[in-house]
């Protein structure tokens, strides 16, 4: 299954949030015109496919979907642009970062343009409750990502904690596009229950993959190196199994208490624990992990009104678990 | 004059705003809270007072206005977090940064909460024409400082160059300020004009005396080094004219165009340059030029219906070219 299919039920509306994203690029100011043209390409749009998609159950009112599913993928992108800075990272999407690019000082101005940007989108549904989804989703997101900050390099970390951690950074806008695709469309409350479930749940399971996806991935498929959450010393859930089953002498465990180790120490270190995490054990537990968070997003899907996004979520539910990127 | 007479019409109020940014500081996760604490405490307060006093002229309706006064000041706090992280500033109202304390990873995400916290009280008016007015000027904002960061070390920049960029960085919160609580208070399009207007020409009046103080002021007073326009690079109003007046030998144009000299040499070109616009012409044009925003910011407020805040927005007006920090 490709993403492309999965779309089909609003694939031209899709098209349209790609041409608004390039409207926000057309400013007057002709460095930001190319920071913003730089940035907002390449996304796989999934947070905007869920915004629509979520939106066909009901009233599909394009007028108030297609800003919100903007929004998503602007604020999306601006905590990329964060996130980037803050990490220092070289590359995304296979492409130098714009903190590689144009220094760190613009990569966090250009993430507040976006966020603002994301804020007029999400205000052009003229729907209080959305705005004020979004700017909760937008604490609740840097939230995490500070948590995220304080954990940095402990070993002593829960799978609950770490659970907490991906919920607030990833599962949270994930829930945003499918519960303001359901508000928008004036679902009922249980529907948007399940369709904000829905989104969170796959939310965490995507985060989930994408952590394993960090050590088994192939980097030119990814389009980043591989190993870079252990370098940043974030725990994720592989390297936490990891943990639990190699007990003595591990490298994630020497790499998190000697952070002063020379450069080459540390990327032996981070090829071990690759080399580790890619044995069938660990991979298998990661998949089925993630595949529980799947089931339980679609687990009520049933109950909404037939449309031919029901089929879409659950196969995108599906795709999250077998992607390879 | 002192602030606190000025803010007389509205002090009962300003405490409660006080109060609302001391209750943001109330979350779960403790270091957070710390790190919320920390950073909202100690504001002059004058764009919450704007916001205020701007709403004293119509229908006083505090239920919006307290929300719009405080997302006002939570955006000016997070753009402060922002603006030390980028320019690694160590010392902002005599106490170190965030960015020194914890981290410009930290300051990053910190600011991004406060801009979604400010969105949230934004968003708490119930206004769509304020929300949307306050996701703009955030991109106003952000473009104004992208904007500093490509002119930085540029020696050729026009006064109006000068001017756009104050307006973006500075200025647009203020309008802000002052238009949102004019919109409020269910103020006439004219009234909502002139004080839109008001608080426009005041954010530029501001800028310039601050940019000025970056050079006169005490260390101790200001609760931060002064010279540090210079060393990052920004050209403002006041190192304008010293290179217009001393065209030969002028320490900005060595340190502009010698930025690699050693630290040693950069301190001594900062500190003749700051002795050199210390000069009584120097100064005084600045002031002029600052005086005749003031006069432009009250020029039309007369046409207001009588209020005490008439009296209270003239004398802000007043303190803002003779304050000293």
């Amino acid at each position: 299954m490709q993403l492309s299919q999965i779309y089909k039920p609003v694939q031209p509306d899709l098209t349209k949030v790609e041409s608004q994203l390039r409207s926000v690029s057309q400013v007057d100011f002709p460095r930001l015109a190319e920071l913003l043209s730089y940035i907002l390409s390449g996304g796989k749009g999934i947070r905007p496919a869920l915004t629509l998609l979520s939106g066909k159950f009901y009233r599909y009112d394009l007028e108030l979907l297609l800003p919100m599913a903007t929004a998503v993928e602007l604020m999306h992108t601006a905590t990329l642009a964060h996130d980037d800075a803050i990490d220092n990272s070289p590359v995304r999407r296979g492409q130098p970062t714009i903190n590689r690019l144009w220094g760190e000082d613009r990569a966090v101005l250009l993430g507040d343009y976006l966020f603002a940007k994301a804020g007029e989108f999400a205000a052009a549904t003229g729907n209080l409750r959305v705005i004020r989804l979004f700017t909760q989703t937008l604490q609740i997101i840097s939230s995490g990502e500070l948590l995220q900050t304080f954990d940095a390099f402990n070993l002593e970390q829960t799978r609950d904690h770490y659970l907490e951690r991906i919920s607030g950074k990833t599962a949270s806008l994930f829930s945003l596009a499918t519960e303001s695709g359901a508000i928008l469309s004036h679902a009922p409350e249980e529907s948007i229950e399940i369709l904000r479930e829905y989104g969170f749940n796959l939310g965490i399971a995507f985060q989930i993959v994408d952590d394993l996806l960090d050590f088994t991935g192939a980097e030119e498929e990814m389009g980043k190196p591989t190993g870079s959450d252990l370098s940043q010393g974030t725990l994720t859930l592989p390297a936490m199994l990891l943990l639990e089953q190699h007990p003595v002498d591990n490298p994630v465990e020497n790499l998190f208490n000697n952070r002063d180790m020379p450069e080459g120490e540390k990327q032996k270190a981070v090829k071990q624990a690759i080399d580790l995490v890619r044995t069938p054990s660990i991979v298998k537990q990661c998949y089925e992990v993630a595949s529980d968070y799947c089931t339980k997003a679609c687990h009520r899907l049933n109950l909404l009104p037939d449309s031919p996004s029901h089929r879409a979520l659950k196969d995108l539910a599906d795709l999250v678990i077998s992607r390879k990127k």
